[in-house]
C-alpha cells in the first residue's frame, strides 16, 4: 500500500480499516531506513499510528502539524512526497532528520531543539485568528519535551486562545518511576486510571482533555482526532504509544534506543566507531573522573539534563549524586548553582547547541552567585550536522559572561589536568569539549611535565619562535600544529601557542608576544564574531602599530547538512589556506624590519 | 514595637498576639521609605505579614528564606539588620533594593530576574540532604513568577525531593481575568473554593497544597508555616494577599502602583521627571507607531512579556492585537515568531537584561526561521542600576545571531525611520533602545533630509574628515560629537560616522576609510566583549596595516548600584578621557606619513 502513497491525498484514499497495514508497512520502511542510516529509532517506531492518523484526519499543509523537536517526524516525511529521499537520509543534503521549511510545504518549522513546538503554534493561531482564517493547527509534543518550561509557558498562554488549538501529547512514559514526583507522576497516574485521576495537569491550565490509552491504535486515534478536530477551543489529547515499537530490543532498552548508529536490525547490534590510536574519548575521560570524584567527595553531584544514555552508569552507582531534571537545562543549571551555594560540587552537563537555553541562569542564577559549578559544554564545533545542533555558537556565548572563566583542552591529558584544577577551582567554570575525541598528548610541553598543571590565566607557548605567533584553541592546537609545520618548510620559525584560557587573555605573553611579532593567528572552533581571536585582535589593534591579527573560525550563520569538507573550504580552515591568507603579511619586509 | 526589632532573634521575642501591630508598623515604616526613595510599591505592601510570619516562625540564616525577584524583600531586609539602611535606598550603594548575599547572611543569593526562587532552593535542598544537613527551605514566590518556564521546571523537579522543600506561593491576582485560560484561572478557581477546586496545579505537580485565604493575617499565617515546618517531603503554601495593601490608591490600581519614583504618600501623585527640551521619549516614539499600525494593520500584533503599564492603552484599543505573556520572554520571543511565520506582524517588547531569558528561542524560534518579528529592546546600556537590571550585554547577545539584524537609532527622528523601516522589512529585526531618551535631531545629515531613509547595512557619515575616524553607535552617537567637538579644538578634522547597524557592517565605507585614516574610534553603549568596535577592530586588524582601533565601552563585569560617574571615569567613557587615549596615536606622524 505504502506504494500508493505519496502524499496526504493518497494517504486519504485508504480506507480506515487498511490503515493499520499501511502503518506496519511504514514501521518496516523506517526500520529498513534506521538501520542502513541510523536515526532516532525509538521516536520515530512509536509515532507511526499517531502521524498516519493526524495526515488521515486533518488536511496538512491547510491544516499545521507542528511536531516538537521533530525528530519522530520521519512518518511525517514519508508522507508528504519524501518517500525515497528519506532513504538517503544522512546521506544527500535535500533530507534532513527534522521537519524544516525549505524542504516541505507541510513542514512549517526549522525544529531540533525541545519544547517549542506550542509556544510556535500558539503564534500561528493568533495570527490565524487575526487574519479571520480557518484551520486546525496541531501541537505534536512528546512527554520528554513537556518538561521544558518552554512547553509550559506555550500551554499557559495557549489557554488563552478562544479557538482550535490542539495539543497531542504524546506519552511514551520517557519516566516510568512512578515514585518520582512532578509531571511524569502525574503522566503515570493519567495513565493508570485511562485519564481519570484528578489533579490533571492539562485540566489544571484550563484544557479540555482525552484520553488514547492505545496510542498505536490507528483506528482509536483516528476517532479521538476526527473528535477534536475544527474544534473551537484549547484541548490536550494525551496518547499512550509504544517507544521504539516493533523493535524488541529498542521496545525493552528505550533509553539506550533513543538515537543509534546503523545497526544490524535483525541483531540489534549498532556499528561501532574505532577511535584512532592518537586520540581518546573526552566521554571515557569524563566518566572516570566524575566515578573517582563521585566515590571519594559525597558532596559532589552530577546534574543532566536530558542526554539519554549519558553517565548511566553513575546514575546506578551513585543515585543520590545524580539528577536528572529531564531535557531542562534552564533547571540544571540554577539547581547546580543552588547546590554549589550550598556548599555541593556540581558537575553540570551541557550541550553546545544547547548553551543558550539556560543563557540567563548562566548569568544570573550562576556567574553572579560566583558558585563554583563546573559546566561540561560537549558536541562544541563546527560540525556537518543540522541546522540546530551545530555547536559553534557557545565561544561568543559563555565567553563573554562576567565571572565566568571558560577553558578548551587540547589534549586528553590536558583535559585531565583541567578536571582536576575545577575540583578546587572556586568559582564559576566552564570547559569546551568537542564532538567526541581530543588527541592524547599533542603539546609536547606537556607531554614533558612542562607547564602541566593549569595555572589561572595562563598560556602554553610551546614553541617560541618570531614573526608570526600562532594560536590554536582547544582542539583547533592540532591544526595550529599543521599550521606551524608548513610554515617551518617554507622557512618560517612560528611561535606556537594552546592559550587553555578562552576568555581570560594572558596580557603578560600577548605584550611579550607584541615585541617580536607582526603576524598574529587566532584558529578556534567556532564563529569568529564575539569569540576569542576578536578579543586579541582587539588588545593588539589598539597597543600595538604593524601586528596583523587573522581570526580564523566560522561565519556567523546557519549551516545545515554541509559536508564538513566543504565548510573547512569555505572557511578557509585547511591548514593549506591558512597559510596562503597570511603568506602576503608574512612576506612583507617593511613589517619584520619594523618589529 | 519596631524599634526594638533588629534581627530575627529581636522578632521572636514578640507574642504572636502583637504581631500584627507590628505588621502595621512596618507597613508605615515601608511607606515612609518608598514614598520617598521610591521602589517596589506594590509588592512589598502586599508582603508584611508574610514575611514577618515566615521570620518569626523559621529560624533564618540556618532556615533558608528565598525570595523570588526579591523586589518584595524589604520587610525581610528591615528584619535582619538592615532597618536604618533601608532610609538610604537608591542613595548609598551598602544596600540593593533586592537580596544580595554581600549584603547579609540572610540573604542566600543575589535575585532580581523572575521564576528563578525554586530552581535556585531545589539546588540548596539538595546539597544539604547530600551533606546530612537539617534545615528548612522556603521559597517565598508571587504568582506574576509563576507564569515563567523556570518556575515551572524548578516545581516540577523540586517534587521529586523526599525532603524538607516549601514553596509558599503568594498569589496577588497578578491576572483577574477569571476567563483567561492558565495557571491564573487555575489560581483563581482555587481562590474562589478555598482551595477545594479540582484540578490543583500545585498538587498535578506532586505537591502537598494548602491554601490560606487571608495572607495578610499574619496569625492565620503563622499557623500555616507552623505546619509545614520540618515537614519532609514537598509541599505549597498557597497565600491570598493584597497587593499594595496599606495604600488605597495602590489597592485600586495595582498594576500602575507595581513600581513607583518618589511620591507623596497622601495624594498618591508621583513625581514626574521633566524631559530636556532637546530629547524625546523613546516610549512615546513607539507608543505612537504601534497606535497607527496597530489600527492601520489588522495583522500587526503586539506582544509583551510582563512589563506593567507599558502599552497600557494599547491594549484597551485594541485587545486582539494585543498578548499580555505574562512574566515569560520565551512564550513571547517563540509566540512573535509563529504569528509572523502566519503572516502576522508582530513587535515584541523586551528589556536589554531579560534578552538573554529567552536566547534559544531568539536564535532557533526566531531567527533560524526568518519571520519578520520586531524586537524592541528597552533599558539598553551601561546604567548605575543594580546587577541584575543593568542592560550591557545585550549587544554582544544579539549582535552575534545569525539571521537577526540589530539596529541602533541615535535620535528620535531616526528611531522613527527605523520604526518604518520595519514595517517591510522581512526579515528578524532588532532595534535597541536606551533608557528613555533620545536626542531629537542631532546628526544634521538627516536633519537636512539626507541619508534620511534606512538603508540595509549602510552607516551615515556625518563629517568628512581625514586621519582620525569616530564611530558613535546608536545612543553613544552623542558622545561620538563630544569627541570631535574636543578634537575639532585641537585642529584635527575627524570623520563622524553613525553606524546605525550594530551587526551588519559597512564593508565599502570601512575600506574606503583606511585609506586616509589612522586612528579608528568605536564608542558603544555596552561591553566591549562581543560586541560592535570588536568587529570593526577584527577587521581592520586583518585587512590594514598602520590603522589603530580604540574600542571604547564597558568591561566584562556585573557592576552594581555603582554612582554613573564613577562607571564612566572607570571606563574612560568620558569625551575628555576618550581623547586622551588617543591622543598618543594622533601624534605620532610616522603613522599618518603612512597613511
Amino acid at each position: 500500500m505504502l506504494e500508493t502513497v505519496d502524499s496526504p491525498k493518497d494517504l486519504k484514499k485508504i480506507p480506515l480499516e487498511n490503515l493499520q497495514s499501511l502503518c506496519d508497512e511504514i514501521r518496516d520502511y523506517l526500520i529498513d531506513i534506521l538501520s542502513a542510516r541510523g536515526g532516532h529509532v525509538g521516536p520515530n517506531l512509536g509515532a507511526v499510528e499517531a502521524t498516519v492518523a493526524l495526515h488521515w484526519v486533518f488536511d496538512s499543509p491547510h491544516d499545521k502539524l507542528i511536531f516538537d523537536v521533530s525528530h519522530q517526524s520521519y512518518t511525517h516525511k514519508i508522507l508528504t512526497g519524501r518517500k525515497q529521499l528519506m532513504r538517503d537520509l544522512h546521506i544527500t543534503r535535500e533530507i534532513n532528520g527534522y521537519t524544516d521549511f525549505s524542504e516541505s510545504e507541510h513542514d512549517h518549522f526549522r525544529m531540533g531543539h525541545t519544547s517549542t513546538s506550542i509556544s510556535l503554534a500558539s503564534g500561528l493561531a493568533k495570527a490565524r485568528d487575526l487574519k479571520g482564517e480557518n484551520f486546525n493547527i496541531v501541537a505534536f509534543i512528546g512527554d520528554g519535551s513537556l518538561s521544558g518550561g518552554e512547553a509550559f509557558e506555550g500551554l499557559n498562554i495557549g489557554a488563552n486562545l478562544k479557538s482550535n488549538f490542539i495539543v497531542v501529547a504524546n506519552d511514551n512514559e520517557f519516566s516510568i518511576d512512578t515514585n518520582s514526583g512532578g509531571l511524569y507522576s502525574n503522566l503515570a497516574h493519567l495513565r493508570q486510571t485511562n485519564g481519570d485521576w484528578t489533579n490533571n495537569y492539562f485540566k489544571a491550565l484550563g484544557y479540555e482533555y482525552f484520553y488514547i490509552e492505545n496510542g498505536n491504535s490507528v483506528v482509536d486515534l483516528v476517532k479521538a482526532f476526527e473528535a477534536v478536530k475544527d474544534c473551537s477551543r484549547p484541548v490536550v489529547v494525551h496518547i499512550h504509544t509504544q517507544k521504539g515499537k516493533g523493535l524488541p530490543y529498542a521496545e525493552a532498552d528505550p533509553t539506550s534506543w533513543h538515537y543509534s548508529a546503523p545497526f544490524n536490525k535483525s541483531t540489534g547490534v549498532a556499528e561501532s566507531h574505532k577511535t584512532d590510536q592518537a586520540y581518546e574519548s573526552t566521554a571515557a575521560i569524563t566518566n572516570d573522573f566524575l566515578d573517582k570524584e563521585l566515590s571519594l567527595n559525597k558532596k559532589s553531584l552530577v546534574l543532566i539534563p536530558g542526554a539519554p544514555g549519558l553517565g548511566a552508569d553513575l546514575k546506578k552507582k551513585y543515585p543520590s549524586q545524580y539528577v536528572d531534571t529531564g531535557i531542562a537545562e534552564v533547571q540544571a543549571v540554577a539547581m547546580a548553582s543552588g547546590a554549589a551555594k550550598a556548599g555541593a560540587k556540581p558537575y553540570l552537563f551541557v550541550n553546545s547547541p544547547f548553551v543558550q537555553r539556560a543563557y540567563d541562569q548562566t548569568i544570573i542564577d550562576w556567574a553572579l552567585q560566583e558558585t563554583p559549578a563546573v559546566m561540561l559544554v560537549s558536541w562544541a564545533g563546527i560540525s556537518d550536522n543540522d541546522y540546530t545542533h551545530v555547536g559553534m555558537y557557545d565561544i561568543a556565548m559563555l565567553s563573554n559572561v562576567p565571572g565566568l572563566t571558560y577553558l578548551a583542552p587540547a589534549s586528553a591529558d590536558e583535559y585531565r589536568q583541567m578536571l582536576e584544577f575545577s575540583r578546587s577551582f572556586d568559582k564559576p567554570l566552564a570547559i569546551r569539549l568537542g564532538l567526541g575525541n581530543l588527541p592524547k598528548t599533542p603539546d609536547p610541553k606537556i607531554a614533558s611535565g612542562e607547564n602541566e598543571k593549569i595555572e589561572y590565566g595562563k598560556s602554553v607557548v610551546t614553541k617560541r619562535g618570531s614573526k608570526v605567533a600562532i594560536f590554536g584553541l582547544g582542539d583547533y592546537f592540532e591544526k595550529a600544529q599543521s599550521v606551524d609545520k608548513i610554515l617551518r618548510e617554507k622557512g618560517f620559525n612560528p611561535t606556537l601557542i594552546n592559550p587553555r584560557f578562552i576568555n581570560v587573555l594572558d596580557f603578560e605573553l600577548l605584550d611579550e608576544i607584541a615585541k617580536n611579532h607582526s603576524v598574529i593567528v587566532t584558529l578556534e572552533n567556532g564563529i569568529i564574531d564575539g569569540g576569542f581571536g576578536q578579543k586579541i585582535a582587539g588588545y593588539y589593534s589598539r597597543k600595538s602599530k604593524n601586528i596583523k591579527v587573522f581570526n580564523f573560525g566560522a561565519k556567523t550563520e546557519f549551516i545545515n547538512n554541509e559536508p564538513f569538507a566543504n565548510i573547512m573550504d569555505r572557511y578557509h580552515l585547511n591548514p593549506e589556506q591558512i597559510v596562503e591568507d597570511i603568506k602576503p603579511a608574512l612576506e612583507n619586509p617593511a613589517l619584520e624590519n619594523e618589529s
